[in-house]
């Protein structure tokens, strides 16, 4: 069973590189889960750009991050916004229609499409809610898999992410090492820290403290959300991807249109202002149950763990080449994270090449302009594609 | 009017170093705030150690943090708990109640047994709440010289204060440059940075988000404080207190009791359950609407702003000796934030030692066990005493 979101179009794949082609596949299972469960099947819903060739050999996938969707490089069907990855995917990109048939699905977990919380549990009738299993970035990439599968594509040329969706092409590399000829990995980190968790669980005890949240049941006709506290979570998140001086250098201690405090607590500062616009409009767009089973799998990911406690077990053997790319600002996958990663892809003889590069965005670099990530991963993806 | 808290003891200076002496004096106004407000009195309490020499030379104000107390340095009459920096002030220590007075205040603001939100308007006979008046971080080092007249100290020989203490001690040496001989920064700085504010609007923002908070009127009998609010805003609090190391070495990915993920939304990481514990305790001993008056106090920060624009000129003529310090592993605020402080001090060509100390706790080094920040202070204040 296929259905369609966004422009309807013919099976088959999209010529038009300028709008994608939007879809959601029923992917049959069982779906066995790394937590135990068994999902009977899982949606996936997915956005592809280009043309595969004859040899099959062109395929890219953009893995998105904790609240992307398969959107990348096509303006966003029910917002009209442009895709949340325009720098990097799409004509004279790095990653380039023209030259590569690019794949970019929702995650498993998430609620732009794929199977999450908000599904309907075929087995009920009714949204999972709560009783949707907790997944983990390997069942993210497995459903992935499947979905290569599914489009004919047995190896890629490349997989490629940033923040969470670089955990993604981790697990790709580890998992599927025979599927993957490279790997670019932007921003990210090989385990979530204790710092990381910290921020995760600021933001589910605010949605849990919401009295709206009611265990997860908010899907009835007339319930209503919880958006205060998703809000909340989104702005406490929000902070970790701008760095120090990146909020300096944007809001410092200006004052909204008015020129002095007002001794009360409107947002008198731009920042605060700022900050309650990113929570509330977050939840126009995301629901609260999929930010739990999302940010749960993230803290739960540590690739070393899953290999024995040893990283660089998780590369043995591989042919893949690797990319890596860190952002000197990112304090919430610093330097250090990426280094470790290469130190094991060096300890597993894996071919890596790895670079810091300098930004004042802090960790929301990876989506912004800067022209030394593209020249980065553009000289890469040639070079293996060569 | 004299009000007396924990151990009652009769008037004039206690004898005893390790009780201390608490109370709640009522200072007559009317009292003008930064706001424009005025306050027809203020009830401060406060807590003093030692003996205030023949010569009123050996006086030492000790400023609290946000969500501190006046118990410095003795038994919580409450809790029972230990005084919060007993590490720094008690016998043997820099400042030490065989040689020094010494004053600890509760902050304007606060909820501790000073006038705040939760005290009764005396025009109404019915808690502030969100009446009371926005307050400065000048508006606290205000009632604290009023406290000195009342106890009869005109100038002190040191102001010493740690994070939002240290903002006072700079209040206190701008404001009343003759009356401070000499000033101890640590872990400060001299405005709130946009990060900063950004941190304590998450956490305005989910107090004002639990329904319970009811924009400020929760102190009637049966009424429920908004405790979920004001623990997601302690738990967001709480991380930058920290250091990404320090986090990492107590608790790093180590999991609960329990040897293997639960695959669900309890608290798995030991970092979870701890903050969850951090967020929670917090509840029994803070008012929430005492947590957003003195954020707001604190976000409001900015010596310069108070001083044309230029933070040398809130030192200008100064004869105050100034010793200030940082942890390295402080990122609420770092080491730069001092350093702007001691180059302002210098282009006022005032007296200012600096020293930068490493330690793996991040922010809360201040009130740890760091021997090198004592060793610094004693050196200090004997040096100003001689």
């Amino acid at each position: 069973m296929t259905a369609f979101l966004g422009t309807p179009s013919a099976l088959g794949m999209s010529e038009d590189a300028r709008f994608g082609l939007s879809r959601v596949v029923t992917l049959p299972g069982p779906f066995a889960l790394d937590g135990g469960a068994v999902l009977a099947a899982v949606d996936i819903a997915y956005e592809t750009y280009g043309t595969l060739n004859a040899e099959r050999s062109n395929a890219v996938l953009i893995c998105h991050a904790l609240t992307g969707d398969h959107h990348v490089a096509s303006d966003h069907p029910r917002t009209g916004k442009p895709g949340w990855w325009t720098r990097m995917v799409g004509p004279g990109q790095p990653v380039d229609p023209a030259r590569h048939f690019i794949v970019c699905a929702n995650v498993l977990g998430s609620c732009m499409g794929s199977s999450g919380p908000a599904s309907v549990d075929p087995a009920t009738g009714r949204p999972y809610a709560m009783r949707f299993p907790v997944i983990t970035l390997r069942d993210m990439a497995r459903a992935q898999a499947l979905l290569m599968d599914h489009l004919g594509v047995r190896v890629l040329l490349a997989v490629v992410g940033g923040s969470m969706g670089g955990m993604q092409v981790l697990e790709w590399a580890a998992t599927y090492p025979d599927r993957v000829r490279s790997a670019v990995v932007i921003a990210s980190a090989a385990r979530h820290s204790a710092q990381n968790i910290a921020f995760h669980e600021v933001g589910r005890q605010a949605i849990m403290a919401d009295p709206n949240w009611r265990e997860g049941e908010y899907y009835g006709p007339g319930d209503v959300p919880p958006t205060a506290g998703l809000a909340v979570a989104r702005m406490a998140a929000h902070i970790t991807y701008l760095s120090e001086a990146g909020l300096t250098e944007k809001f410092g201690r200006r004052l909204q249109a008015r020129e002095t405090k007002s001794f009360g607590f409107d947002a008198d500062f731009q920042v605060e202002s700022y900050l309650r616009h990113q929570g509330i409009s977050f939840t126009d767009r995301f629901d609260a149950n999929s930010y739990l089973y999302i940010t749960r799998a993230m803290d739960y990911f540590d690739l070393a763990e899953e290999h024995g406690g040893r990283l660089a077990n998780a590369f043995a053997g591989s042919a893949t080449r690797f990319c890596l790319v860190s952002f000197d600002s990112d304090w919430l996958y610093p330097t250090s994270e990426s280094r470790a990663i290469v130190h094991a892809l060096n300890a597993a003889g894996a071919a890596a090449s790895f670079v810091e590069l300098s930004s004042p965005f802090g960790h929301d670099a990876f989506l912004l302009d800067v022209p030394e990530l593209n020249r980065v991963v553009d000289g890469f993806l040639r070079a293996v594609a060569a």
